[in-house]
């Protein structure tokens, strides 16, 4: 018999040293789900009915709040009551791009107060570990998580491996409030690490304005990443509740294939 | 006598085919300011307040609209009217760094429907030319115009001389929406791309948060920018009027010493 080929997630939840990290570890592994869903809808009623069919499917709900058109601080209040019931965390996906003074006031103020209901969000390491700092001032109190984008899955993105080192590097400085990445593959040795991964469909492709999809076996099992988003391979089927089981089962099984004995 | 050292401003206004840049440089040359004022503020009140009393003084103002805590679509109507009274473009430092199916809606939608009212915003090349398809969809029919952010001014940030040149590549292909570049200095020899520079104070330091300040004398006449973005040397002075007609006449002198016969 052979030894394990990756650790388990609940393994990893005993390695971090990262509250939110453990937290979404254990999270994976006592739900048996790594479906995360994007829920890109324009309005706060169909984010909320997403969020209360499919809640009990996923580990994580992603969201652009700066694409709803009728935002309430209500709604958020509502989302947090949903992320509790089905038990999800909730994912801001707000990229911040700018420096620390910036994002600060991004973060946590404005009308949306993202800090204040967003379990996670995410930022680019562009502009330099000022915007982790900036960052960490508001969510580290608060006990929220960063995610850094080290890859893209879009066409034609100027990412690069030494980009994607640094990258790594920068998280390395702040282990308390950074949780992982945005990455297309696993792309450190360390395990404490978790991957988020976006642009998955069942079927390979892309789409008009330069997003290539992978199946959540390659994401998964062949790139080792950690948790698979899904957006419009979920929205727009007919039976969205259906589809969001299938990815459920499909990512789980990719997981399952990649971390027993073979 | 020598021949002009870079061309005028309403010289380039000439060699322009964008619609904004033409704008810009016309409003640049006649008004005889390249000032762009940083309006980091997070009430609508102390922003109109500012673009009132400022206004007469600069080319452009740039808000983060998502730091004001009490945002309205009133509030964007009543920054239109002091626009057209003072004669500045509105610029929306909004950072775009996502993909271009979703940066479409963050342009459009949303509470802050920046579309509406910006005459231009900026996006990270960093996602790859999809966000600039993503946000043209929406811009171009409006007339709007957009800025590549080329280089950052913070400590550690990512950018290097590869992205610099993959960034003009990937605004060449764009030439009806992108106007220039948010850069700390000239990055091609093309005369019809414009730069706005960043982080710019009468004197040179740093933020606790990693940001770099430059001069405006710097900027313009040795980094060969076009416009000084200054946000906190003038916020944070006793009488910002006063402090703004001083980095308004620097940069202005920093112009006329880099276009003049020498």
């Amino acid at each position: 018999m052979k030894t394990y080929k990756r650790l388990s997630y609940a393994e990893r939840a005993a390695l971090c040293t990262n509250h939110m990290a453990q937290q979404l570890f254990s999270l994976l592994s006592e739900k048996e789900t790594n479906l995360a869903l994007s829920a890109d809808v324009t309005s706060c009623a169909a984010l909320l009915e997403l969020a209360d069919k499919l809640g009990p499917e996923i580990c994580v709900l992603k969201t652009h709040v700066d694409i709803l058109t009728d935002f309430t601080l209500v709604f958020t209040q509502e989302l947090v009551k949903l992320a509790k019931k089905h038990q999800f965390l909730i994912f801001e996906d707000r990229k911040f791009a700018d420096i620390g003074n910036t994002v600060r006031h991004q973060y946590q103020q404005g009308i949306y107060h993202i800090a204040d209901w967003a379990d996670i969000v995410n930022a680019h390491s562009l502009s330099g570990p000022g915007v982790i700092s900036g960052l960490a001032e508001v969510g580290l109190p608060k006990q929220r998580g960063l995610l850094l984008l080290a890859e893209m899955s879009s066409a034609g993105n100027l990412i690069n491996s030494d980009y994607i080192q640094k990258t790594v590097r920068m998280a390395e400085q702040f282990p308390e409030f950074v949780l992982g990445f945005i990455a297309q593959r696993k792309i450190s040795n360390d395990p404490w690490w978790l991957y988020m991964t976006p642009g998955v469909q069942l079927a390979e492709g892309k789409d008009t304005l330069g997003q290539q999809y992978v199946t959540p076996t390659k994401a998964l099992l062949e790139n080792e990443s950690d948790i698979i988003i899904v957006g419009r391979g979920i929205l727009q089927a007919k039976d969205p509740l259906l589809e969001a089981k299938k990815y459920r089962q499909a990512g789980w099984n990719a997981y399952c294939a990649g971390s027993k004995t073979k």
